[in-house]
């Protein structure tokens, strides 16, 4: 049994903490400064709520980091001005040059990780990616349940540089064909590219009424990842534009974060009115 | 029957004129300063040769260019310069915003086309757009053929628009595939993103292996229509890096363009080489 301090329970640590509790694992959690709704997914997750970070720290030997990145370097610095002296895992979606930092201040006491797919509520969906010298500590608090964990070797920032690969291409594609939807738009061109998209590309029309729906509500957080992408491809010297394009396409949307279902042509508004901004 | 000067026969111009040829026009061609290839393909697509441009205007009431995207300007100079009456249709993947300076120059007498599909060898896969007041001039000339016409009514540009947005997703994700497989090469991560996309995105890991071979001869031409792209997304402020940064991918292959069937791993050496250009 671990004691492992989750920061935070949103959707996706709250799914992993259940994961870990249900394995025999004391999964904290601090609630100063957090939502209600927050609260709510900490329970349902029978996580152990803590009242101060300082607190938390000392009854933990793994941290887990899960929050936006935006917010990465931040949570992983707040700990370590605690005088934590455990392992720390950061298994947000960063570029390997912001993960770097992360390493430079926890040295071998730091887990690089990378999460690709859902929260893990079922079997075989979700992917923990792993590296660094203490990457198996993590991977075996993960043993049995229903998040795949595999450690990658090439070098201690793999996994960030994993997930950034798989995300720029499911969320780049994403804002790619909401940006092209918009641009036939502006040139009055829609009906003729619905005509093309929906015999062509397995129905890249109908993929595309879906991807209103399917971001809109996480485009907040969608933009700063796009960012992180742009900051990777930019590291190893390869066009950065992609990502920059999709954070700007993501950034135009992010007023939609507490609407249900935005429809398709109703984002496109938002991405053209976006130009006056 | 209409006589149409075709500038120039590469393997999209030779396949619309031989549509032509067989549906009764009589279509020219400039052999001044033009390859042999490209004087086997008119010869092969009975297209009848003409010396100089100057000549072949006065023959005909239609001008047809298909040419690469950055010359699509030259040409259509070329042709006002010798005095030509006649109508002049841009077929070329240009930004709505380079097919104004067309209009500028051509007035009513221009039509603004954009073919979407490979040349017209078969019924059914290859449509050209068209738009502009003498739009249904040039649709006629391509009745019953095995290409498929339509005009777009909503301003004279809007067949350049449709080309963009098209091709926006179609050579856009090609690009950044291989920026992607090229990223992954780079951050040791090449493994375990195949594993990814084996099982997900349609095996994505087996298009992004017919990614090599299926643009790497056509690379260099792919680049500034990229740029044509870019602009027309520029132009309804939209972001442009997308393809800002598929051109740049495109440019550092443009040196594969007399090689057959380069494989997607020898393309990431010149992504990844292209960094020290």
């Amino acid at each position: 049994m671990t004691r492992v301090l989750l920061l935070h329970p949103g959707a996706m640590g709250s799914s992993l903490g259940s994961n870990l509790v249900e394995n025999g694992h004391e999964v904290y959690w601090v609630s100063e400064g957090r939502s209600e709704a927050t609260e709510a997914r900490a329970a349902q997750a029978s996580l152990t709520q803590t009242g101060s970070l300082t607190a938390a720290v000392t009854e933990v030997e793994v941290v887990l980091s899960v929050c936006p990145p935006e917010n990465a370097i931040e949570v992983g610095r707040a700990v370590a001005e605690t005088g934590f002296l455990g392992t720390y895992c950061d298994a947000n979606a960063i570029a390997p040059a912001t993960s770097q930092r992360l390493l430079d201040i926890y040295g071998d006491r730091y887990v690089d990780g990378g999460i690709v797919g859902p929260p893990p509520r079922v079997q075989g969906h979700t992917r923990l990616y792993l590296s660094g010298p203490n990457a198996k500590q993590i991977l075996d608090l993960f043993q049995s349940t229903r998040v795949q964990t595999e450690v990658l070797v090439n070098g201690p920032l793999s996994a960030s540089a994993m997930k950034m690969c798989y995300a720029a291409y499911t969320k780049g594609t994403a804002a790619l064909i909401l940006g092209i939807r918009a641009l036939a738009e502006h040139y009055g061109v829609s009906n003729a590219l619905q005509a093309e998209w929906s015999q062509a590309q397995n129905s890249l029309w109908d993929r595309s009424e879906r991807m209103g729906p399917g971001t809109s509500r996480k485009a907040w957080r969608f933009a700063p990842e796009m960012r992180e992408i742009a900051k990777t491809f930019g590291g190893a010297e390869l066009p950065s534009g992609f990502h920059e394009a999709a954070a700007e396409i993501y950034s135009r949307m992010a007023s939609l974060k507490h609407e249900e279902d935005v429809e398709t042509t109703r984002v496109l508004q938002y991405l053209l009115a976006g130009r006056n901004d």
